[in-house]
């Protein structure tokens, strides 16, 4: 497969045990794809080496660039860049500006030793100054490894997508009276004939809205969008098209 | 691993580019852990055949019980039960209960070629009766193929639920005015001793609160909570406990 687009890992026990509703997740999802960035998975999962390392190394498969979410303080449970090492076949170092940034952060006081673990990264780690904290996004071979603090995960994230670039998707939504069954057939041609443009089909079951299924069509091309469009209007009957937008 | 507890896949294309917010998995993550049912992960993917595939594959590696959300309609784009069926290495048959329930359903109307897709399941499936819905919950070897409409998912999930037991468990947090870096060595000490209560910590970034860090001690035996929390509470300074909850 080839390794475009993003993939996500939300690394959250506490998540998983609903502590705390997740965030980040539907926040990078936003904001990946108004910069038309295609997201392939996002995977919540438990503070656990194991099921971190096999969550990015899956993820590198499939992606080009992988965000991770959580697990990078000072604690026990804090385990994300031991992960991302193993994920990558590295050591983790200790990296002297980051111990640097701890003592002069901490003035008098000491640094405990458990506190400089957070000056620890996988060898080859890049850091990218952020501006608003004193602790820069922590990144190496396109893996970012973002807080799941979400004030500070949002701050970081902007940091990260201010470097990538995307390609704005176009998306027309057509809304129709009829079933999902009474659509299927003429929605499974046009995307057989058209594979670069999605096709969704979302059925609601609320009678009190006006239409029953919502259609979507988004392509890269507003040409490939505008064909699809016209295609499937021309195969279906006219007057169960309630809307497009 | 041993296989307990539950993992659920969110089958969203419409999720990943942020069309819909999912409201499944966040529903299912506290359904499931007001039961006392532990989960695994929550892995939301594209409508891809062989990604579905591979995530069913994992979750049933990891968990007992597997749910899927989505993908489960008669248009090109639902592809869940032929997933799943290719996950189990089985085929996918038409099960006659559910053609005459399409039939009887649809009346005098006829029921489209695409609409008898809605019969078709994995071999071996089981159909558990949904009562207020006509169409029943798909399930095949513990893997429950839930519908991806909120309040259908909804629904099918508590005819599941009511199948399942778990145990719930004991949950004690602590709210402390130090940092991290501060608490770290204790709450790796008693981390380490006691490996069947989970320890979290969970900082937070805001002046305006009056603690610095949330500990969350949690276990099956209440009186593993409690020794736990006398362990931690003995080691810091009796000031540093704002409150517990």
């Amino acid at each position: 497969m080839e390794r475009t687009g993003a993939a996500a890992i939300i690394i959250g026990n506490e998540v998983l045990t609903a502590k705390v509703k997740d965030e980040n997740g539907p926040h990078l999802i936003q904001r990946l794809r108004e910069l038309g960035i295609p997201l392939r998975s996002v995977e919540t999962i438990l503070d656990d080496v194991d099921a971190i390392v096999d969550a990015v190394a899956r993820a590198r498969r499939r992606a080009r660039y992988v965000f991770t979410s959580g697990g990078i303080g000072p604690t026990h449970d804090d385990v994300t860049v031991r992960a991302v090492a193993l994920a990558l076949g590295r050591s983790v170092v200790r990296l002297p500006e980051m111990v640097s940034a701890l003592h002069a952060r901490a003035g008098d006081t000491p640094v405990t030793a458990e506190g400089l673990r957070l000056a620890d990264a996988p060898e080859g780690a890049v850091l990218l100054a952020q501006p608003g904290m004193w602790f820069p996004v922590l990144t190496v071979d396109d893996i970012y490894l973002l807080p799941g603090v979400p004030q500070l995960f949002r701050l970081q994230l902007e940091t990260v997508l201010a470097r990538l670039s995307g390609t704005p998707v176009h998306l027309v939504s057509l809304f129709f009276t009829l079933g999902e069954s009474a659509l299927a057939a003429v929605l499974d041609r046009v995307a057989l004939d058209m594979p670069h443009v999605a096709i969704g089909s979302y059925p609601v079951f609320d009678a009190s809205l006006d239409y029953r299924v919502k259609v979507t069509v988004e392509a890269q091309e507003r040409s490939q969008v505008d064909e699809a469009v016209g295609r499937l209007l021309g195969a279906l009957p006219t007057d169960s098209l309630v809307r497009r937008e």
